[in-house]
């Protein structure tokens, strides 16, 4: 998703945007500009149609915030929620959840990007802090697990473990850009080998 | 370093502050609110001084956001030309940094939180942004040298690797909190080994 230049003119006489690709916009300008920074104006502008054709869709930029972080948490807590719940090992559901997280992440890249620089200063972005914050929860109870099967190094607590590897997913938003050639699952294998084994070849 | 409640009445009769106790209160005023987010006035407001005596040591609140990322990448950049021109095996320098980088960063918590927020608006965000790909690409060089003396995984591309090592590290900004008997030599030794040998027990 590459933002159309600004000069590019207003896109009068093509139908609306649905729901879904307004939001793709949104999302885009929010993670470019700030939340705060980003006006209904300049979605407008940006998608070259008023005003009021957005509020056909949603009622406030808030409401645009709160379905796409709600993607982003969604797709997040179903992964988190499955590792927690189904069977087998402790620490083979965690290497799966490591990499079906990383798959998730560049999947929606925008949205989790997004959601992971909310700093909780509106009710919207405090309840998916809340959301975060559970989903969270189920990966230190998985590690706990893990830890107490004696399948994880002692000497790391487990809250400090499941902090730094999703520190270590979540630096994703930050450096990986969609390439031709590159595969989200080559990612996904580098970040689980790590994750579990480290990087020296011992 | 905890904000004052916003109802404490300025600090009258109070000696003025020095421009390093000016700088600490800055930024965690930017951290707090971002650095768009702060005006002058707001800090004039939480020091409880006037914004003349303010410029009296700084001309500029880019000057702020200059003094307070030079700080940080000043340090990190010492420990990344140490770690790439000393002597001795690559992977053992790439340790070295690892724990280092954890101690500066608890140690300048603020002020490298505020650094690894800049987005490059600003000709000081952009010169920051520079400094940081400089260590960045000692980081890349040493994970390489690591890699061709054959002590990493050879499955896992240098750059990935550095990117996904210091993503974890840098994680700390957003979790790591400083508290009575946590000690940073412990967090660091933490990253040092996950990154090196992995979570599992093997």
């Amino acid at each position: 998703m590459t933002a159309a230049p600004s000069s590019r003119p207003a896109r009068r006489g093509r139908p609306g945007y649905d729901l879904e690709s307004l939001l793709q916009v949104a999302v885009m300008l929010f993670n470019e500009r700030g939340y705060d920074g980003t006006s209904m104006e300049d979605l407008s502008r940006k998608l070259g149609i008023t005003k009021s054709a957005i509020y056909h869709h949603v009622p406030s930029k808030q409401e645009l915030l709160r379905l796409a972080t709600n993607r982003a948490l969604d797709t997040l807590s179903t992964v988190a929620t499955e590792a927690h719940s189904t069977s087998g090992p402790a620490i083979d559901r965690l290497e799966h959840l490591i990499h079906r997280s990383v798959t998730v992440l560049i999947d929606q890249l925008p949205f989790v990007t997004l959601l992971l620089r909310i700093r909780g200063n509106t009710p919207v972005e405090r309840a998916a802090l809340t959301r975060r914050r559970h989903i969270d929860h189920l990966v230190t109870e998985l590690v706990t697990q893990a830890a107490q099967d004696g399948d994880l190094r002692p000497d790391i607590d487990p809250a400090t473990t499941s902090r730094l590897l999703f520190g270590m997913i979540n630096s994703l938003v930050e450096w990986y850009r969609p390439r031709r050639g590159t595969n989200p699952d080559q990612i996904a294998d580098a970040v689980t080998t790590i994750a579990l084994h480290g990087i020296r070849n011992s």
